[in-house]
């Protein structure tokens, strides 16, 4: 691949080159590393699209509100990158997108570029591929890139913190407790879509839709929230109902936070976070690429559990240990 | 100091020897640092005490709560220990119990060991210390060790990470958003106190009470909760009223997830979490010990940070740089 025409193929908007580009970022052989990072220098940083992360557990509607919120968007001119964010290790049935066809008319469309997430992958993988797959569709001149995860684990996480905004999908509570979010993700997302607002599940979507804005509205106002944010809304990704209000909603958000200053500072804040994580895993890396050190952290990390030796001991023991083999 | 009599004295009960070898695991100097590990595994683990984290802001009665709490506890004949974690460089004003005479009557009970949070602290190092003082009490055969944290940044889910109990106490809240909880500690606490149900507050606690435990409730069940948690309840530290209901209730959660073998299932997960925690930590503090990688360190983020080259590619070039230069 010569990295220069590639890079200029992908700005001009060649779809196979994005795609090409995208495998070259999600390999792990050292010399695609060095490729990679060599394609992801020529092609800058000018443009970005508005980066929107959307996570929800199987069976809520995802696709179905992805291709409908995705069509409307390439309706109004847009063009739409779909990225998926799937750590687990194999494919799980009903789990996201991989399968195109579950997004038929927006994997059709000329303005939207849907890229399935690849099978056998590692959380700290994950992340580095994504964002480098995002600044490849930005450099591609897409307006919107929306990433998706199931939320298992700490993707969720991983993808508010690559994303402008983001949301959780969610379908009508049946009970107290049958469907309640994860504690933790109130924290990080920026707007509640309670989905299936349509037939049978209308009035219910409408009472959990409510009952999350009262559940938001109990807890702490956010720097980067101005008033009545986060909210929760009631959308129908099957009826094609309030998906429209939905993103203004999404708008008046964004400009807020342009206008705030909040939007730069978060993008600023997310680079440095992802500088640390890397430095972190890559350290971590050369650490366990050393088969011996490696076999010792097993040994002590059961010593650790069995309550043989403490955490910072062992810690100490098997560093001093890696830093005399490499030193 | 004898690191074989001090660990006798400490088991036997001797305060000030407690006090001393907590001043020790405080101490960074590379020697304390050694004989702070003889020292604890002089000790051993086999003495294990109930570790209740407690966290809440400035000014929501902190104090007034620990002190009537530990008073009921020693009154049962039960020893209590209560240590602070203060991330904060500087001691601000309200903050934290440092000022002994804030629980004058704790302070004073034979049966109770209260240990201020020192100035001037980083927060990795704040956590292995809190540990360390941690496993001190227990070896001291305290009964109870309560830690205290104002809840600012990363020190909530560090001290969650130490706890058995995780504990919130707040204030009623006086409108809408006025004093609503951080999101992410929903996560984490098993209880929520909501304090200063008296006089002309009682109603408000009533309230704030009930919205809390809806708020928990639209949550998704915890498989460390058994039916009915996390609960909310209201007491008065001012007035001592609903404390000891507090105590049956942190009880019941105690006995069932001794029963249900997530009591030490936590203990191991928290023991492998810290061994990781150390680890990362000590690697990290190895790279920022060479001053030539330090700087380029800041360099880098700079760069990062301004958009001109990305986490990865920074993160991969300074961590080369570091293994050339120790390697």
């Amino acid at each position: 691949m010569d990295i220069a025409t590639t890079a200029d193929k992908i700005k001009r908007g060649d779809r196979r080159s994005l795609a090409r580009a995208i495998t070259l970022v999600e390999s792990t052989r050292a010399q695609d590393r060095a490729a990679a990072a060599d394609l992801l220098a020529h092609l800058g940083t000018e443009n970005q699209a508005l980066r929107i992360g959307l996570s929800g557990t199987p069976g809520v509607g995802k696709s179905t509100f992805i291709e409908r919120f995705g069509m409307m968007l390439t309706g109004q001119g847009m063009r739409v990158a779909v990225l998926a964010v799937d750590p687990s290790s194999t494919r799980s049935g009903g789990s996201i997108l991989g399968d195109k066809t579950r997004m038929d008319l927006l994997s059709r469309d000329p303005n939207a570029f849907i890229r399935p997430s690849p099978s056998q992958t590692q959380l700290g993988g994950v992340a580095r591929r994504t964002r480098e797959a995002i600044a490849l569709c930005e450099a591609a001149n897409f307006d919107i890139v929306l990433v998706e995860t199931v939320g298992v684990g700490q993707s969720e996480t991983a993808v508010a913190e690559m994303s402008d905004l983001f949301l959780l999908l969610l379908a009508p509570a049946g009970g107290d407790e049958l469907q309640g979010v994860k504690r933790g993700i109130m924290e990080t997302c920026d707007m509640i879509l309670v989905n299936k607002a349509d037939g049978d599940l209308k009035l219910q979507a409408m009472r959990t839709c409510a009952d999350y804005s009262s559940a938001l509205h109990l807890m702490r106002k956010r720097p980067q929230d101005p008033d009545d944010f986060p909210k929760a809304v009631a959308v129908s990704a099957l009826e094609d109902d309030g998906i429209g209000a939905a993103w203004d909603e999404m708008q008046t958000l964004a400009a807020w936070r342009k206008d705030s200053g909040i939007w730069d500072a978060r993008r600023t804040q997310q680079s440095r976070f992802w500088f640390h994580e890397e430095v972190r895993a890559g350290l971590l890396s050369q650490l366990t690429s050393d088969s011996a050190v490696k076999a010792q952290l097993r040994m002590l990390e059961d010593d650790v559990t069995a309550g043989k030796i403490r955490p910072a001991h062992a810690a100490e023991t098997l560093i001093s240990k890696f830093f005399a083999r490499s030193g």
